[in-house]
C-alpha cells in the first residue's frame, strides 16, 4: 500500500464535512428542525433574471462549453478593473486581475507563488481553516497572530512575529470567521509593514459586499499598490453562485503571470459559465445587491440586538458582522463537543472556536461560530430562543 | 517588492498560453486560414438535447447554484462505479470515486496525496506538460523514462529508476502527446511493478472513449485494485464540456479522504451544472458518443492514411490515436522555432517536442504534436498539403 505526503497526513479534514457528518443519524422533530448556521453560503439560487440569463448562455453561447484563458474572461477582467478602480477610488486595470475558480483557489494560488515548503505566512487568530489547511498541506507554516477581544489585529504584534521565513501576512474583512470589519488605518499599518520588509499583504474581501460601512472600506489601492498587495474577492456570495465557482485575484502581472502556471495545472480555466455570469451579475445586478446588503445587515442587527439576553447567561459577542458572529459561550465542556451537542439537543448546527485557533489556543473551546447570513430574522429569534434553552 | 516561490519561478509557462501567443500580429489570408491543432479541445459545443437538459437545469435546479459534497454529486459517482465496473469487468463503488474540477485537478490531487517535496515521480518521456509543471511547482522531482520508437514506455526500464524517494508513476493512456494506447500487459507490468514496490500507478485515461479497441483496455479493476491504482478520467472531450471543468479521481477510500483537503482548499466543490451535465450525458449519450468515437477513429486513419507522402519528405510517425499525432520532422530547424514558423508560413498552429521533454532529450527539437481530433478529415488533407509546402 502508497504511504501519504506527510503534510498532507497532518492536514486536518474539511472542517464543513465534519459537521456535515454531526447531523447522521439524528432525527430533528417537526417542532424543532435543523437550523444550520455551520456554512457561510447561501440557501437561495441566483434572482429569477440572472437564471434566465444564464439558460440563455448555456442554449446560445458556444464559448459557455469551451476552454478559456488560464486567467479568465478578457471582458470580466476589464470589467473588475473598472468597477473596483472606481469603487475603492484607485488605479487596477485588466492585466492586474484574474479570474479564479472560487475564492479558495485565489488564496491557493496566492500561496504557491509566494512561499516555498519551510516558509512562513501570518494569519490573525481565530483564522478561515481553509487557509490554515493549504499552508499545512504546501509545508509552509500557519504563524497564528493573535487578536484582541475584539478579534481586531495589531500590525505592531504582526512585526514581532516577522522571520527571514515571512513571505506573507493574510488578513480576511470582513472577517471570516469573526465577522469584525478591519478599519481602514487598520490594514494602512498592515500594509507599510509588509512594504517595508518586502513581503505580500493577501486581503480576502470575500465578503466585502456586505461591509456595514458606506464607501470604499479602505484606501490600499490609491496608490502603486501591486508591489505589496494582493486583493482576492469571491463571486459565491454576491450572485449567488456558490455552486459556479468564480473568485477574482487581484495582483501585479508579474504574479499573475506566475499565477497562471498554478491555475493551469489545477483547473485549466475557471469555468465559463460562471465567468459570464459574474459578468451578468455585474452589469445588471447593482440594485439586487444593495438589497441583499440590506437584508444581511438587517439580519446583523437582529444578533446584535438579540443577544443581551445571551449575556445574562453568561455568553459574549467578539465579533458580528458580514455573515457571521463569534461567540464565547458559557459552558465548561469545550466548543467541539458542545456543538455536536447542540445538534442533538437544541437542533442548531455551527462551528465549534476549536476549528479556527491552533490547539494550544484556549480561546478555541470557548467559542462558537455562527453563520447568521443562512437564516432570516425569524429563524435569528428561533435560534436566541434555542440558545437560551441550552445548559 | 516581494519575491517569489524558487518553486513556481522554475516552472515553465503554459505551453498552450505561450502558443497562442505565437498568432498574435500574424494575418491569416482567405486562402490560408489558420488550422490550429495546438490543443486537444471540441471546438463545439455539447449536442442540443444536452444544451437544453441544463439550461432546464439553470431554471429549475436550485442545487445547480449551490455548494455541494466536496467529492462531488453523490449520484454522478455512483453512475461513474456501475458504470465503470461494467465497462473495465472490475468492482468500483462510489466511496472510490470522487469528482474534480477537470482532470488536470485529479492529476494534481493525487501527487499533493501522495508526495512531499523532494520526492520523486516517473513520467514516461514524451509527457503531459502539466503533469511535468505540476511536479515542479510542487518541488517533486518529475523523473523522464524515455520510451521507445513507438513511444512505448517499458516497467522493466522503470524498475531501474526507482529509488527510497518514488512516489508514483504516472501513464497516460491512450496516451498524450503521442497518441499511443498501451496494451493490457504494458500497464499489468507497470502495476505489478508498483504493487511490488509499494508505490502508487496513476492511469490518466482522459481519452479512454477514443480508443481505437473495443472493450476494456486492461484489467487493472480486475483485483482489489485499490492498494496500488488510481485512475483519472475527463468529461471535457467525451462529451464537449471543457468550458465546465468535470474530471474523475477513482482511488481507495482512505486516499479519497486526503483528497478530500486538497479538493477542499483548492475549489471547494465541482461546480454543480458540470456535474449534472455529465451524469445527463452518461446517462443519454451513449449512442452519440459511440458516433463521435467513429469519427474520431476516422480522422486517425486520415492521419495513417496520409502519412506515406510525408514519409518521402523524410517525416516520422512516432505514434497516433485519442487526439494526437506525434511526429519526427525533417528539418533542422528546432521544433520550438520551426513551429512559430509554421505560423507565418502555412498558417499551422501545432505543439514543439520541446514542450514535451527534458530540455536535454534530442528527440524535443525533433518532433512536433498534432491535435488532430480539432480538425475534420477535410482539414487533415489541407494539414497535409500545407504541411508538404514546408521546406
Amino acid at each position: 500500500m502508497t504511504s501519504l505526503n506527510p503534510n498532507m497526513a497532518a492536514t486536518f479534514a474539511p472542517p464543513v464535512m465534519e459537521a456535515r457528518r454531526w447531523l447522521e443519524g439524528v432525527e430533528f422533530s417537526a417542532d424543532t428542525p435543523l437550523l444550520n448556521v455551520s456554512q457561510a453560503a447561501p440557501v437561495d439560487p441566483p434572482p429569477a433574471p440572472l437564471r434566465a440569463a444564464m439558460a440563455e448562455m448555456v442554449m446560445e453561447d458556444d464559448g459557455t462549453h469551451l476552454y478559456g484563458p488560464v486567467l479568465g474572461l478578457e471582458a470580466l477582467r476589464t470589467e473588475i478593473a473598472e468597477t473596483w478602480s472606481a469603487a475603492y477610488g484607485g488605479k487596477i486595470s485588466t492585466d492586474q486581475v484574474a479570474i479564479t475558480s472560487g475564492c479558495n483557489q485565489a488564496f491557493a494560488a496566492s500561496i504557491a507563488l509566494l512561499a516555498a515548503p519551510g516558509d512562513e505566512v501570518i494569519l490573525p487568530t481565530p483564522w478561515y481553516f481553509n487557509h490554515k489547511m493549504w499552508l499545512d498541506m504546501s509545508g509552509v507554516t500557519a504563524v497564528p497572530l493573535p487578536t484582541d477581544q475584539n478579534l481586531m489585529p495589531s500590525a505592531e504584534d504582526a512585526a514581532r512575529l516577522l522571520t527571514s521565513r515571512t513571505r506573507a501576512i493574510a488578513l480576511v474583512s470582513p472577517n471570516n470567521p469573526g465577522g469584525v470589519e478591519y478599519p481602514a488605518e487598520v490594514l494602512t499599518e498592515f500594509r507599510d509593514l509588509c512594504r517595508t520588509r518586502g513581503i505580500a499583504l493577501i486581503v480576502d474581501e470575500t465578503y466585502r459586499d456586505f461591509d456595514s460601512r458606506d464607501g470604499a472600506p479602505h484606501t490600499l489601492f490609491q496608490d502603486d499598490w501591486d508591489d505589496t498587495l494582493i486583493h482576492l474577492y469571491s463571486f459565491s456570495k454576491t450572485y449567488r453562485l456558490t455552486g459556479h465557482r468564480v473568485g477574482a485575484l487581484i495582483a501585479s502581472p508579474n504574479l499573475l503571470a506566475e499565477a497562471e502556471k498554478f491555475l493551469d495545472t489545477v483547473t485549466i480555466c475557471p469555468n465559463q459559465l460562471g465567468q459570464r455570469a459574474a459578468l451578468w451579475g455585474m452589469q445588471n445586478l447593482g440594485p439586487w445587491v444593495a438589497e441583499q446588503r440590506t437584508e444581511i445587515l438587517n439580519r446583523r442587527d437582529a444578533i446584535t440586538s438579540g443577544f443581551p439576553a445571551l449575556t445574562e447567561r453568561g455568553w459574549h459577542l467578539h465579533g458580528c458582522g458580514a455573515y457571521f458572529a463569534y461567540m464565547r459561550h458559557p459552558f465548561a465542556q469545550a466548543s467541539n463537543l458542545l456543538a455536536q451537542r447542540m445538534v442533538r439537543d437544541i437542533g442548531v448546527l455551527c462551528l465549534p472556536g476549536t476549528m479556527f485557533v491552533p490547539p494550544d489556543d484556549p480561546t478555541g473551546p470557548a467559542t462558537l461560530r455562527i453563520a447568521f447570513a443562512n437564516i432570516d430574522t425569524d429563524g435569528i429569534e428561533t435560534l436566541y430562543k434555542r440558545l437560551e434553552t441550552l445548559s
